[in-house]
C-alpha cells in the first residue's frame, strides 16, 4: 500500500465529490484574451524554433533588466527547463544543494541528471545561512525556490542577497525556481540576478494555464543557453507553438489580472490558516504561493484515509522531505476550502 | 565555420526566397477537423494525466492488436518518448545498437541517457543481418527506424521478423521508431511486436502537426511504462492537453486523408528522384518517408554554399552518420522541389 503512495496517483484526478488539496494548480480562470488565440487560430502547425517563439522571448526580456531575448529558452513548463539545465550541468557529476522541505521533483531530477542532491535544513521554512555556507562549499549548484512549494514561505531579502553574493564569488550556479514569484503576499519579489543565476519560470501558476505546459529558462551564461538548446533539439524540439502564442498574449495582459488574483489567494490563505489553527494544527504561515504544510499524526494514514474515506486529496509531507506533515494546496474556491476543512476536522475527530 | 554547422541552425528557419529541403516536416495541411478543437475550445487548461488523455490512449490501443490503453504514454513528440525510454533503460549503462545512417538525434540521446551507441552498417540502406547478429550480442537495446530518416529506405519484412525473433530470444529491448509507418510506398507496414518491443510514434508526420508536439510510446512491458510515467512526472508532466485533444480528433479522420497524402508523397518522390538522377547523382531510392540522401563531393561546402549562395537548405550527411552525402527532405510542393533542383543544378555547375 505504501509503495503505491506517490504524487502521480493524484495528478489529473478530481471532480465529483472529491475535494483536492493536491496538485498545485490555480482554479482561477486564465486571462480571457488567451482564448482568442485559439478561436482565431490558423496556425500551420509547423516546427518552431527550438529556443522558442521570438515575440515571446522578446516580451519576457522586458521583464528582466539587462536581458536579451536570446538569453531565454521556452520549455514544456518549468519542469522541462529544470530538467534540461540539470542535465547540462550534470556532466561529470557533482552535488546540488536543495533546501528542505523541497518540491518533490527536485531530488529525482537532480539524480536523473547524474548529480547528487544534498540538503540544507531550514528554520521555520527559512534558509539557515550558517548551515547553507557550510553545505554549499563542495556543491556545483544551489537550487532555490522562493516562494517555496511546499511551504509557501519566502526567503528574506537579506538572505537572498547573501546567497547571490556567495554563489557569485564561488562561481556556483544558482538555479532560482521562481514559478510563484507573482504570488507573494508580504512584499515585492526580489529577483535573484547575476552571471551565475539561471532563472526558471512558468506561465502555469501566474496565468492559470498548467495543462498547456509553457515555462522558460533565463540565463546570461551563453554556454548554458547554447547547451540547453542543443539538448532540447534532441529531447523534445520546440515547445507547442500555439501554447507559446497564448503565453505571448498572457504577457500583454493588464497588471490588474495579477493583482485581482493575489487578493483572492490572500483571502484563501487567511481562510485555510484560520481553519487549521482552529483545529489546533501546527504550521508555518504561508507568505506566498498557495500551499500550507501542517503537522499531523501518522501522515501516511492521514493521506490515505482522507482520500479513501473522506474524498479529500492531500499530499504526503515525506514526498517533500517534510516528515510528520501533509501538504495542502489551497487553490480552491472558499466553499470547497471550507468543505475540505470540515472533512479534515471529521477525520481528526475534532 | 564547420563548428557552426548543425541541424538546429536550420530548424524553424525558412520562408521568403529560401527553398528548404531541411527539416523533415510535411507541408500538406493537417486534417481540417482538428481546427474545430481550437475554435470551440473552452478548455480549462488544468493539468492532465501524466500518462496522457484517456480517450486518446483508448483510440490508439485500437490500432495495436493486443494492446490496452494503459500500455500507452502520450509525449511531447516522438523525441520525448525516445528520450524517456532511453533514460529509463539507461540505468547502469550499456550499449544501444543503431543502424547507419541514423536519425541525427539518436547518438546524442543514447549518450545523454548514459548509454553507449554502437553501430551496424547497412547495405544500400538495408540492415545486414550477419553484421547485426554480431553487433547485437552485448547490447541492451536495438533502435530501429523503418522507414528510415535519413535514407527513406524500409527494411524487408523477413529482416524485421528475424530481428523480432532474435531480440525476443535474447531479451534485448527493441525500440521501434515508426514515425513514418504511414508513409510507405512499397507495401503495408509490418508492425514489430512482442514483449521486448517499445514502439515510438507521433502525430507530427502522419497528420502534419509537427509544431504541436504530440507523440507516444507503446509497450507491453508494465515496468517500462511505469518507469517512464514516473520520470515524466518530474521532467515535463502532462503533454499539452489541447494538442492531445487535437490528436484524438486526428485518430477519427477517415482513412482517405492518409491515402491522399501518400499519393502526393509518391509523386514528389518520383519527381525528386528523376531530378537527382538527371544530374547524375548517386542515391538509394526512397521507399517511404520523404527523404533522399544523395552522394555529393565535399558535402560541407555543398550545404554551406547551397544555403548562403543559392538559398537552399539541405542537411549534412555527417549528422546522420552518412559521410559523403547530403539529406534532402522533399516535403515541399512540386514547384518548390523543381526550383530547388534547379538551384542545386546551378551549384553543381551542370
Amino acid at each position: 500500500m505504501e509503495k503505491e503512495l506517490n504524487p502521480s496517483m493524484f495528478i489529473g484526478v478530481g471532480g465529483g465529490e472529491i475535494i483536492s488539496f493536491g496538485a498545485g494548480q490555480p482554479d482561477l480562470p486564465p486571462p480571457k484574451e488567451i482564448y482568442d488565440v485559439l478561436h482565431n487560430a490558423h496556425n500551420n502547425f509547423r516546427y518552431g524554433l527550438i529556443q522558442g517563439n521570438e515575440n515571446l522571448r522578446a516580451a519576457l526580456s522586458k521583464q528582466y533588466p539587462g536581458s536579451d531575448k536570446d538569453d531565454f529558452i521556452i520549455t514544456n513548463g518549468a519542469s522541462e527547463a529544470l530538467d534540461l539545465v540539470l542535465r547540462v550541468i550534470g556532466k561529470g557529476g557533482g552535488k546540488v544543494l536543495l533546501h528542505k522541505p523541497y518540491y518533490y521533483s527536485y531530488p529525482p531530477l537532480v539524480r536523473a541528471a547524474g548529480l547528487e542532491p544534498v540538503y540544507t535544513e531550514t528554520i521555520n521554512g527559512k534558509i539557515d545561512l550558517a548551515d547553507f555556507k557550510e553545505k554549499i562549499k563542495d556543491c556545483k549548484a544551489f537550487l532555490i525556490n522562493s516562494p517555496s512549494n511546499p511551504t509557501g514561505r519566502i526567503q528574506d531579502v537579506e538572505t537572498l542577497k547573501e546567497i547571490e553574493r556567495i554563489t557569485k564569488e564561488r562561481e556556483i550556479i544558482l538555479i532560482s525556481d521562481e514559478v510563484y514569484k507573482d504570488m507573494i503576499y508580504e512584499r515585492e519579489n526580489y529577483l535573484l540576478s547575476g552571471p551565475q543565476v539561471v532563472t526558471i519560470n512558468s506561465f502555469s501558476k501566474t496565468f492559470a494555464m498548467c495543462g498547456f505546459r509553457v515555462g522558460y529558462l533565463y540565463s546570461n551564461d551563453k554556454s548554458i543557453v547554447k547547451n540547453v538548446i542543443d539538448l532540447k533539439t534532441h529531447t523534445s524540439m520546440n515547445t507547442n507553438t500555439l501554447a507559446q502564442e497564448m503565453a505571448y498574449v498572457a504577457t500583454t495582459v493588464p497588471k490588474e489580472y495579477l493583482e485581482k488574483g493575489l487578493k483572492i489567494w490572500k483571502e484563501r490563505r487567511d481562510l485555510i490558516c484560520k481553519g487549521l489553527k482552529d483545529m489546533g494544527l501546527d504550521f508555518w504561515k504561508p507568505e506566498g504561493a498557495f500551499y500550507v504544510l501542517p503537522k499531523v499524526d501518522n501522515p501516511k494514514k492521514a493521506v490515505l484515509e482522507l482520500f479513501e474515506k473522506h474524498k479529500v486529496i492531500t499530499y504526503l509531507g515525506d514526498w517533500f522531505g517534510a516528515p510528520g506533515r501533509i501538504r495542502l494546496s489551497y487553490a480552491l474556491d472558499k466553499e470547497k476550502i471550507e468543505e475540505g476543512l470540515k472533512r479534515i476536522k471529521e477525520y481528526l475527530g475534532k
